[in-house]
């Protein structure tokens, strides 16, 4: 079955711009139609214009497409539209791009905490997708809406939590430390000298999006309007750590309603499954969330890549004398926590009849 | 002037010996007199015994001196013995060397938890040594005394919450997230193929010895007893990461009488001074606390060698919306963390009257 | 087309046996048969007697496979047996195979100079599998045989050595330094205080091995014996740096019949194809010789899994002032440079009618 | 004894001139009195204008400096001025200086091909300062001059070959390889993306500059010109490793009059030295040529603090099957490489009335 949807890739020489490339060169739904990046690339073709960093070569049928210029008009044959643009370029673009009619996917944090833009792990929270109807009456359009992913280790944290709050109700309290590998700064991004044989304990931004996006992301919707929950507290650290891919994640929870016993938790995790699964989509994972029960495990190296890469792998759930239980989780923050999550959500899209 | 003090080093082969051979080789009090190992190596110039792996070469003085096996009548002439053996084999031999009426200071959990064995951090507690005439009178030795350091994360820990502890009063909750350096396990230790792009988020023991440890250094001692905290809940999760040296903690501590401001901790930190200091010890560092303002501090390569490893660099003090206050601090694991903790600990019992 | 010869893996817990596990897990001639390991090991399942240390899972298949001892009663039934054997026991073990006329495609180093034992570098030199008779009949085997991988530095260079052999006739001197990834050294091999923040340069008997196996891979056989290279000089040196998978090697080389063209190296090169590809074998790679023309390449992390790790990239072919030219070449040391040639090497002998 | 030479450092914001500001801080002949740095660094106290990345921290004396623009005018009552710029400034900027009449040591390349200016290693080649009068008389100065430091790789490679030609006479080949750490680069330098488990197998001009320095340094002068080596060929390779400073490099040598044996080569080294420490210079290493007979040595990580980082440590010497002998070294490349070269270089001229 040949694919169906023509998508175009805006920040299409950048790493996410990269990764959404590889992972959309042999789709069964999507095909590559339009490359969109600075003044400085456009009219280029991708090879020339392109600093490829990935250990797959850059696919055949992209190597020789034209960059484009990002504006909707370049782009307006595309059924999708993902956003691989740096915040300080998507706001404008997108926004463009939403008034252009065009369906656009996006990873840059300049529109997730927007009261009509949803904020999806698709994972996690596909309901949200209910807020299109709304969306597109606000900005007048009948096709393009606006769909945002959550920051790289947002997205982590979020599958996990979802699970335990669906089994025992909400969490008062959430305590999170990220050790975060270096491809989620970009490319050149973190320079060597600041990272090998250290570790960097600050991340601009970061704390702040983990705090917020999560309320978003674990509230619910009335087709109207997000509601965020408003009794859990989050309380995070960030910090950079010598490694290439995957997000490793400590976490802390107090539960409102009573703790769980750890093997309860182990059974509610083990059982999750979300609407991505039960449609059927292509980049869904066989499971959201991998349990692994060896005492040190999730590592990032060994764990990254399962479920090519679109699972969060848990691990280490034991009781913590501070708040109820605390965890281990692994997210691949270039997959799921980025390009991965775009196209999944895309793909549920489609599958919900929206593209 | 010329040192006074002979001084033995057990385990002087391994990593930990090695680090009390380069504090001690040009000390103004100790002169290094007899070295201890295993059999294995008992008889032979300390030079082809050991496998050296420190950046300074073996001290001229030290290269040719024949090692001994740890038996107390090699180490007789010693004022002080300094203990860097491993655990197993620690427990008999330090035992051994107590009740020989030898003085020693050791880096084994072996005696940790003993009720008659003060556990000190140089900076922190050194009140503990108090007990000392206690133990002497339980062993019936009129010189020889046993004295073990903390755990090197747990050593870390102590001195800002010592500190926060003196000014504000009791903590009720500490959760503490640690990124700990590979040399702190020891060599051959961590194989590289676990921590090279990769964490390793489990440590064997460590999380129970910093939720144990932690209430035994902070409680106090009427000098008879120990009187170890019963009301401060600690929660410890520890990691391994491909730093050579370094330990890096993230702290959120909740206060029994409330919160203090985020500058009133600044300030009481930054004034923090102990009785190493005031007794004027060779290795004390000249602050026990470094406050570093950077929103990107403390980092492991660039401020673990500051004040000879001796001191604690805390940075990041700021609000925990789930505890009252975080930070981050960093600890030299093989200096204050080890080695500089037991030599430290030596110079206040001789600043003290007690060798 | 369900696999036909059914295969054992000698050293199954070792890293190299891992790694023929995950080759062999899914193969389209060959079926996972038996798995021998030490005696410590034997008699459990597979998936306890393991420390499994590869980024993907233990096939579901091999699981549970109870681990038997090495000896070849156990492996009667296998058409072929592969060996992961540590040197130390690889001698006997692997002679008893060949005297119980079984066929085994070592790793080890044992028998590599032996005058009956081919050397076999897949993608160059099988014709040296027509040796195979003249073993059997030393051995008085009718049906058994064994044939030995090269060294995994050996193997990457052999490779476009082979290649510029065959064009330009033979080379007189040969002089390559590599940076060899951790992995080669097995598990736990390099300890990470070795190797973070550093370079070890030096790996006992690897610089011997790499001078001299070239004579006996490059050289040819009358189908009686080997006819080892007289007239060409190596000089290797040899290091250890912090990749985990990868062996990057710089070569200088001079032409006994004076120097081509920078230009006919590249062509010759590009245009290189070996008798496994011709044979149709599943594992061979696409092209056996890799191209990569940008200044930096080949680079170990984006280049070692191209043609899924069987292929060699080279790069930077340019004048060497002191010989005639000099390149650099990538190999992926754990599969071409070791699971990987025996695995092609055996599908080579099926094409070829010797199982 | 109060230092007595006033010295500029320019470029004193970059990694260069952070060392200078390292090695100056406390020095017993020279006395930091003026900062340069570009136009946006003009005006500010130096510590606001510099991003600080040394693990010492900014010594208290020049914290405050205020940073002129890199003009003569403002460096005028330095008795010296070390320059760390950019070589894309240092062009214009070092000939006005000279021009107007300063003394400059400069770590840029701009110079060093020009047959007015010394190009001096200080452990090897300090008779080239005899030239002075001669480039004073062509710029008609009578105070000022400029001398350059060599490239860092060159600057290692150079010790020991001086040792080596001086007792055996010349080289006709030389053939090296290097494994360059990142902080030759500069800050931000090398991203951690291109060099976290990988190796970067090309440093841009480095290997050209390797081979043409090599014939200036080890060439004589006749006191109005360089005679620079005609028969000696240089072939070298230029690789970048994950280690933060040392680089290490293998090299093979031919001698045109016949090989020395293995133990009259480590002689010689062991027995080499140089002008700098006759003349008694403050940093002079105690020796310049450190040997190390272990098998393993020299690494990077353990043998570059050596001597204060201005030895070049040597290991492994064996015959080369290719060329005639064979070995490694070890240079600290920020310092003996780069600004410990020009300061001892500074030394070596107060020392011999130059300045």
């Amino acid at each position: 079955m040949a694919p169906t949807k023509k998508v175009g890739i805006l920040g299409a020489t950048g790493t996410v711009g990269q990764r959404f490339i590889l992972m959309l060169a042999d789709h069964p739904v999507f095909t590559i139609h339009a490359l969109g990046a600075s003044s400085r690339s456009a009219g280029k073709p991708y090879h020339t214009a392109v600093k490829w960093k990935q250990s797959k070569p850059i696919p055949a049928n992209v190597e020789n497409l034209e960059v484009k210029a990002c504006v909707a008009e370049e782009f307006k044959e595309c059924d999708v539209v993902f956003s691989g643009l740096d915040s300080d370029v998507a706001g404008d673009i997108e926004m463009a791009f939403l008034k252009a009619n065009l369906v656009v996917f996006s990873n840059a944090k300049n529109y997730r905490r927007d009261p009509t833009v949803p904020l999806i792990v698709p994972t996690v929270n596909t309901d949200h997708f209910d807020l299109i109807p709304y969306q597109r009456s606000v900005y007048n359009q009948d096709k393009g809406f606006l769909i945002t992913n959550a920051n790289c280790s947002t997205t982590g944290l979020m599958v996990p939590l979802k699970a335990l709050q669906d089994a025992f109700g909400p969490m008062s309290h959430i305590l999170v430390h990220t050790q975060q590998a270096i491809s989620g700064a970009g490319y050149p991004g973190v320079p060597s000298l600041d990272i090998l044989d250290n570790i960097v304990p600050y991340i601009s931004g970061e704390e702040e999006k983990m705090e917020w996006e999560t309320s978003k992301i674990l509230g619910g919707q009335d087709g109207k309007q997000f509601l965020p929950l408003t009794n859990t507290i989050v309380s995070a650290t960030c910090t950079r750590v010598p490694v290439i891919d995957g997000h490793l994640e400590s976490v802390s929870v107090k539960f409102a309603n009573g703790a769980p016993s750890i093997e309860q938790i182990y059974d509610v995790l083990d059982k999750y499954t979300c609407e991505a699964q039960k449609l059927g989509c292509h980049s869904a994972p066989e499971k959201a969330i991998l349990l692994n029960r060896n005492e040190d495990r999730p590592q990032p190296r060994l764990d990254r890549d399962l479920h090519k890469g679109q699972a969060v792998t848990v691990g280490r759930v034991r009781p913590c004398p501070v708040l109820d239980i605390k965890f281990m989780l692994l997210v691949h923050n270039t997959v799921l926590g980025a390009a991965g999550s775009s196209v999944l959500n895309a793909e549920v899209a489609v599958a919900k009849g929206l593209i």
